[in-house]
């Protein structure tokens, strides 16, 4: 049984009693972040709990992969992955079929992929088209009156040529689509919207559009702004809201299959029109009951996914809707489709250098240079197969038993 | 080079080309889930992608702990872990310094949150409260009429104990605490909402439910509904709602500190009224863009810490959203708040039994019976320490100069 | 062309120029509310702006029963009428045929509800179920810590029957349904729910509120509350939200009606399935633009239909969205639903006791006691006509042309 | 006692038994819209109903006046107009003072409206901005797979220029400003955005977007569509939507006011930082409800507003929430603003038209050409004056007592 310290409410008291982990400390190191820090801190935490950490405790990677990446490294947390498909997809980058890892604790998931992947497949796979990424950083500034924020509004409108060239002095491969103000009363949000090339580029979107306002606040108007924050919250940067079922953040991935009934009832187990009113029937009841989209499982998926190829799975909070599509065609075969509106990828930086996340990645042929549209069409067909699976397994009453058989234990 | 096997449209074609990683052939092995079978998948794998895996393919653990967790396993993913705090919580089952690990590849994240927490340590800790569980699963029932929805609507709240007794027989821990009708025309929604114990409960909640619809399909009025599934999709298992903000799936979490302007100087390195400013520019901006909740970063801390004590990450696509408030008290110190209405956390089953998983829950002390409340309350109280550390480095036009020292390249 | 009174900046000296309409000689004249007052006002206005107001400035009835309507009274608007129907109601209080009074000027509107209206009657009539009244208010109390929230919350809990008689206390019809607490850290908001008798009831349901807040505040621990507000904004008096497709604010309102194809055909022209068709697409639509609710016209003919029998017709900010469902029965006939959440109509008081605004009642058999439900029960229906009808125009593709040979010019 | 005709239900029977107010007689009459047939209905009525209808049964004005804006006309409704004011407006239109009519039976609104109206004035007036009108129409095309809808897509991207000229040329005074393509898989939604001139519009983007969609729809690949829709509900034509907080449909209003404390002391009988806080609690409750927009009474100041100057009311549904904000400036003044984002209003055509309309138009010097930017800014100014008195009465807490002495008798 573990031990944790247990303290007064008194803090000050128990701050004595500790031996904190200090960033402090780990500054000091510099460069040398190192194994040796490493395992200060896992002695530090053994003393301090009495937890031995005998597995979380492994060393990962030399100092230089993890840079960037984590702070007060002490170990790893393994997650089993299994692999889905074949999953045939049929996109401008990703076209064959695919071995899809999904990283997970979720029983059953990897199955329902499969199986929905399989219907696909059957199918002839999945066309795919995303749209260029545009990933976006949203700064306020709040002025005296709303005029003074409508002629800094104009002031920009005419120098946005300038405002690119600096915020793209930051970055090799990043580029500014837009910039579109929002105006409320005296307050302006600018809205940059970046290409950013095979790079998630959260990062990079902040640095390009922190050295566009520094710029910006050493010039008039700008220089006037009684309040500024590079983040208005107006990005909604992982964050829900219900323009995610409607607005382009990073990729809009589009995914859809026309699977004949005789693949719908060999492979799902189902008819067409059982899994179509299924489908009709969520769509009443989410909009019944307020949710953003309408849709079966996007944030299963989309979570194994990221979390197999190295991308930041926080992401999940800003992606993890969008609309499902059943119906009929012809009478006889089943049309199904997804929309993910704003899925945000990359195959460069970040996670994906790392060892594990780099090989889920190569298993897709996605790592490097030119990944990251691929990654989104195969996850948009990815997405499709597990709203396939889920809808199927609804429409023929078998959702609870195969949970019960391949689920985890309660 | 990833070479990836490309198939003509015409999928029958392509199916043969390929070994496929066959579910049925998993099943064929029965309880022979082994090393035998992850191998042979690895073979398929190699040999249809050319990518040896190397790192990925590591075994986790023996056959019967991945059981119920996951299908078609071939190894691991490893993410970094690193370790936040100390943070002092003052909660009912948690309540001392806790080391809080965050499994990520976003860097900044562990710093902010181990800044915050020495904000919140210094100021004598958290104070979380978190309400019972409450999981929900929300069958559909369709009738000829929307009289005879409300017969059956009225008729099943003359047998809710009887009910009850069919649904609680399915577990051992869960316990239905109500059903709620939704009813839209002719078509009614029975919310049944079930407290879970420590255990996550998504299954659970489901096989009980299951259970419930059977007994109540043999019986009339509802042996003559149209049209039945067990998820209406008004559960919003997984799911963005503009509810989310307001209603409680899973646990309800509230977290508050009162921190002196001192320790919000030394530490935080920001002004009370700066940081109250942010906040308050954070909700506008929030309602004028129609974001769901108004907070900073719930998902990353929430998607980190879930990660690292074996917990559903896809939830985050639910609980990623709440409230934070930062006030001044009494013009000197700085109040600050978080809200997050619907978190689902459990620490027993499921991705808790893994080692690694394990170890994490271990480093918090929640590991098995009674663990999952207090989990719940350390979470509280590293989102409030995350929440503090963004809005201050917002303030004081720090953000994008940490994420270019921490953050990951690009 | 009318003369207004320009100024400069400096109101100061623009206040010296004009008489205003002070509010306060209102209140001197007391009881003397009377015709008196309203030519004096006409006076300062035709004065000030030099418009005669030749058909506003018509007196409307005695003072009387205009108190408690309206201030500076000057005159009326005269909003044309029109009559849909018959329409056949099938409620518990609305059985029959009715003729539909709808105040608008937007052509087009009564003409399409009256055809609705025919294809429901010929199809026997609309099904309508009418939820008792919940009206309410939601109060906010702030107190020092979220734990002293909580004990208010638990200390009310105890004394639900007390503070329900000192709030019934203050009102002939209205009683207490229920107190929900709502708490956010240190904040405690209590939603009184009431049923309203026959009245709409929103100042019955502020006065009882009050009493009750009163007496709270003179009690430990709400005593000791930091803020206290009486509307906290919670109650969405008024408001758009998306809760407002779930919930229940005023009556929630459901009907439906099965049409035969071959009244679909003769009526509306359509086909079922071109129908269906349509508010499928709208559906969809709805999602993935981020509308709450999906339907297509509750709000034009809610508007119409209010100001007709004397309502208070802001509150289409709140019932103006909903459920419709159109779907195929056996193939041949439509099935057609329409769930209005949230709709607030009496049958007493305020506008009701207007001339033309009971006429309006009288014309439905609603006005005075009872009337309420009845009413709400022809608003279902009447709404439910207009969505047929809507659906029919855009599925026949005639609805460019029906507002071009009966909407106004442009 | 008013006498409705019970029917049983079936319909065919009571459809014999009632003379009906068809449609098709009126349009029998053709031009003969007249005075004949308006009392014949009435007749009709009252054998129905038993109903006098004594005071409802107006003639309004003659039959061209009436043309386009009603069917089946029987009289009108007389809806109580009060004058609140003198309110000092600064826009690019409207500057100086205006006595502003509100039709409205809820008593106490007139007194609001004119209390913040009197602190408006006395701090200088509402600067008030308003942008340019963008009123829209999105028709739906469902193509054969997704990559066909892309194509339609490109097809008429190269040709917007025709596409304009096409819309145009049934309009003299809309002018067509942009095509947004929506696409989710196969669909294609065009959301075409005109400029109304001084006409509210709806009518006039209905007749271009028909006859743009036409010519479409004669056109490879456009005549490929498989299903086709005027309106996919994408418009947000008279719906809520979270989106109505951020997008503008219709003119996005700003108005705003610094007023000095001794004025808000002396008019608002208020502390500004009293209310700033009533406030801030407000966003939070908005926030943590799921309310869109954050604000007091918009719906109440524009629903009286717009009836008493001739406009459809029922666009209150989409216009009737956005963003106020009140913030102190210097720790002296008050700062208030309001944001309406999507605000219709005409001075032309339509309900302008009509006599008591025409005069609430011409009170406002609106009437006629250019005057619909001046109406939207004074609209703008008198939602600012409702929010600022009804934050005052609940930060001095006597909202309750206000609706006591002035609202409707319950």
């Amino acid at each position: 049984m573990p031990k944790t310290m247990r303290v007064r409410r008194d803090a000050g008291d128990a701050a004595d009693k500790v031996i904190p982990l200090r960033t402090d400390g780990m500054r000091a190191l510099g460069d040398q972040w190192t194994e040796v820090a490493r395992r200060e801190r896992l002695r530090i935490l053994r003393e301090a709990t009495g937890v031995t950490l005998a597995q979380l405790s492994e060393p990962l990677v030399d100092a230089a992969q993890l840079r960037g990446q984590i702070e007060n490294f002490v170990g790893v947390m393994r997650v089993p992955v299994g692999v889905a498909g074949p999953l045939t997809v049929c996109g401008k980058m990703a076209s064959g079929l695919f071995y899809v890892p999904l990283a997970t604790t979720e029983g059953t998931l990897v199955l329902a992929v499969t199986r929905g992947a399989e219907a696909i497949s059957a199918a002839g796979g999945a066309a795919v088209a995303v749209a260029e990424s545009s990933v976006t950083r949203a700064p306020l500034f709040v002025f005296a009156t709303q005029s003074d924020a409508s002629n800094a509004r104009r002031w920009i409108a005419q120098r946005v040529a300038r405002v690119c060239e600096v915020a793209e002095a930051t970055t090799r491969h990043g580029r500014l689509r837009s910039i579109e103000p929002i105006q409320y009363g005296r307050r302006l949000v600018l809205e940059f919207a970046y290409w950013t090339g095979d790079a998630a580029g959260q990062n990079m979107v902040t640095f390009a559009t922190d050295a566009a306002c520094r710029w910006l606040r050493q010039r008039a108007p700008f220089n006037q702004a009684e309040f500024f924050t590079i983040e208005s919250n107006c990005s909604h940067d992982k964050k829900m809201a219900a323009l995610n079922a409607s607005r382009r953040r990073g990729r809009r991935v589009e995914a859809e299959v026309t699977i004949p009934r005789s693949v719908v009832r060999a492979v799902l187990k189902a008819e067409p029109e059982a899994m179509v009113r299924v489908a009709r029937e969520g769509l009443y009841a989410c909009v019944v009951s307020g949710a953003v989209g309408a849709q079966a499982q996007f944030a299963n998926v989309l979570t194994a996914l990221l979390l197999a190829t190295g991308q930041d799975v926080a992401t999940v909070a800003e992606c993890g809707t969008g609309l499902t599509i059943l119906e009929l065609d012809g009478d006889e075969d089943l049309y199904a489709s997804v929309t993910i509106p704003n899925l945000i990828v990359g195959s460069v930086g970040g996670g994906s250098r790392l060892p594990c996340q780099r090989e889920g990645l190569e298993l897709l042929g996605c790592a490097g240079c030119n990944g990251s549209q691929k990654l989104a069409e195969i996850v948009g067909a990815a997405v499709l197969a597990g709203e396939l699976a889920l809808v199927a397994s609804l429409a023929t009453n078998t959702f609870a038993q195969a949970h019960a058989a391949y689920g985890r234990p309660t």
